[in-house]
């Protein structure tokens, strides 16, 4: 019998755990894995720490390095490869090799689609100048500490406010860079924290010596020579700066599998079965480029987040090695969970945030409360609790917690009671330990509970 | 209408409680809180910080002194005042005024019993000496303060290793005295960790410098001037010390019950249904003097936590004071879960030890792996995990996790899964969060609910 040709198409993080299993689940699959990029299987979670000089050596973010995954999974590593298109009919993948320009046609028995999400940069802060960047890929941080590292920087602005722009101003204020972060509304983590849990943050921000704006980039003002001058906003103002980062948003990059034909949910990502396959036969999809199914509410949403790309990843490589052979492999629904530190600073949300959830039509409450990490009379620090819930019957929808340590953590106990349609009579039960010197005898959670009871019972 | 009487024994901390509850349950109600010691509401766990001489005022530790109680809660507090018997029929309980030695009766409508438990001495262990101390009241803790400020103590013994135990060697080295712990079998926290992990923290208070032994204390050997010379051993061993410590176990209070009648468990501690109402009309108990129900198994156990106490409390006082009006309370059944921090390492638990559940008939299997607490790309430190789970079916049953940071928060995480009737693979699907500075890509709950799983499908 010949051996099965299976083609994964992406190789950062969901793409590599697709081979990883897929070979795990068929000793014999001749296995390709495309990508565009110089790197395969790397923590693109962890390049802030190499942005920041913390870590001197971009390899060190890499897991395998070409040569060891082609040995350890006993598979072909296109590198430097773009996949431009497929024909579903006759199973057949386009390559162009971006060094040659040479194009070939790969066939394939499955193929994996794992192509993660692209940056947004609008239109008008395009630009080929040295100092402007984006920050997806492990060569984009290559090319962000070239430019930190060329010469002196004084002042950078990041348009955006999100997770990478966040990031990205911890590492800039370690090597001694002042910050301006174009913040829309003067927001940040939109989508993850309500505006009250945001503030903390620009406060904090604000106290680290960053200067949060919530005017929107309009122009850059590039020098012939190339290099950047300044950052023109919509209230006319000229930002001047020696760098800057554009962390806009995310979409998730799917133009060859629409070109193809495959169906995409309202977020642009592949709608895919819970067996991960997308709607054309013999191809799955797993990472950032698909479509979720939300654990609270049970609606599909994008969920890009790093657990879910390795998750995804091994049951799609399962799935498409597996030839009906054995129980298929199912990705359970999710909840959206992340923390970030900034600055010291502990951010952490799960499930919905109020105007997210509000914003899809779901009715939903906040309640924030602030308390300490332990006891008065012990070293502690302050933490601020807001619960997300559904007014009508008490289930938990979400929760935000910032504080100096814990906050990550303690975000992990609302999402395990997510997963279970807990209401906030369930959180408020939760035998929270106590110990003076690690925890209040009554949890800020609890308190967090507690508040959103007499809320809900319209007691207050 | 005659005012309600109801009477609350114990003053620590679910008493307290009760009486609060009561009183916003009914505003007329004549409310009378008898105890034996001259405090009542403070915060028996917080003492350890005064031992420490970190706080070096035991006031510190009181929530509502005696003058401001009253008032508040607009009740009589007998304080040094012993409750000696109960007429069940007649409705009337006999107290001891302890400095004037009068008796006299006061009768009750309703009557809580909130007596705690108290310290087990072996009796060859006691001893009027000034030195021997046991710690489990407020008095207390000033005596042993007093010891230990009015001359320089080199060393000292402490005999046992549980909770309390662990919190007075952190204080002990504090103030820079040499500790012995006489620990039955070298472990500590007998019924919280298994034998793995209760080597881990022996390991940990050796490195600090404690000498943790085995042998069994058979007698003291105290100087004709009261003072303490040595603690004598069961191999022949004489232990030199100034100031002994005797934590070899606690036993609910419950004598004063019994002898009125009230029905109590195996543990010793009363049976009380879910409303906390005991064997006898008009009586309810609440705190460490009552059996719980559990949530992962439904036994009745004894979990007497400071949590526990305060939420007993307030059912209690509830259903005492509500005469048929409103919903009566229930008290849910409880998780055991604990946190300590020993010389730096937090020390959690939660649920059942392999080695607890198999005394009680139960199927367990452990298993315990290690792992880092954020990426190994950023300052990280190690952490155990141990689960421990029914093979039969996946269930968890409990969980033991060490750490120098993050272990608390984390057993609140399979605390609250425990409450649900949570399988192992429940917990490896919940998605924890990820920040490299924060915690790692995969957490380490996660590699042990994994690890977990290959065990019970016997790939292993």
């Amino acid at each position: 019998m010949k051996a099965k040709k299976i083609i994964v198409i992406g190789g950062v993080a969901s793409g590599p755990a697709a081979v990883a299993e897929a070979r795990r689940t068929d000793s014999e699959a001749e296995i390709t894995i495309v990508e565009m990029g110089p790197d395969i299987s790397y923590s693109a979670c962890e390049m802030p720490l190499y942005v920041s000089g913390e870590i001197a050596n971009s390899e060190r973010l890499v897991r395998y390095p070409v040569d060891q995954f082609k040995e350890h999974f006993s598979s072909n590593v296109l590198t430097h490869h773009e996949a431009e298109s497929i024909d579903v009919q006759k199973r057949v993948v386009t390559v162009r090799d971006l060094a040659t320009q040479r194009v070939r046609d790969l066939s394939y028995d499955k193929l994996i689609l794992a192509t993660g999400s692209g940056a947004v940069v609008p239109e008008a802060l395009q630009s080929s100048s040295r100092d402007v960047h984006i920050l997806r890929s492990l060569q984009d941080a290559r090319s962000v500490v070239d430019t930190l590292e060329a010469r002196t920087i004084h002042h950078a602005v990041i348009v955006g406010s999100g997770f990478v722009s966040l990031d990205v101003v911890e590492s800039l204020l370690h090597r001694g860079i002042r910050v301006t972060m174009l913040a829309s509304e003067g927001r940040v983590l939109n989508g993850s924290l309500d505006g009250d849990m945001s503030t903390l943050v620009v406060d904090h921000l604000s106290q680290q010596g960053v200067s949060v704006r919530s005017e929107r980039a309009t122009s850059l003002d590039v020098a012939p020579d190339g290099s950047i001058r300044a950052v023109l906003t919509d209230v006319g103002e000229i930002i001047g700066c020696g760098f800057v980062l554009i962390a806009a948003g995310t979409r998730p990059l799917t133009e060859l599998g629409i070109r193809a034909g495959l169906k995409t949910g309202k977020s642009g990502a592949y709608e895919v079965d819970s067996q991960l396959q997308t709607s054309a036969p013999g191809i799955w999809a797993c990472g950032d480029c698909i479509e979720k199914k939300d654990a609270v509410t049970g609606k599909s949403i994008r969920a890009p987040l790093a657990l879910n790309a390795f998750r995804s990843g091994r049951v799609a490589g399962r799935n498409a090695a597996r030839s009906g052979k054995g129980r298929p492999s199912r990705l359970e629904p999710v909840v959206r969970a992340t923390a970030i530190s900034v600055c010291g600073l502990e951010v952490a949300h799960t499930g919905w945030s109020v105007e997210e959830a509000r914003n899809v039509g779901l009715a939903a409450v906040g309640e924030t409360i602030a308390h300490r990490s332990a006891s008065s009379l012990a070293n502690h620090h302050p933490l601020s609790v807001r619960l997300v819930a559904d007014p009508s019957n008490g289930k938990l929808l979400g929760a935000q917690i910032i504080g100096v340590q814990g906050a990550a953590q303690r975000i992990n106990i609302i999402t395990a009671l997510l997963r279970t349609g807990a209401t906030v009579d369930d959180l408020y039960n939760v035998d929270f330990v106590y110990s003076p010197r690690l925890a209040p005898a009554h949890d800020a959670m609890m308190i967090a509970a507690r508040t959103m009871q007499k809320r809900l019972i319209g007691k207050r």
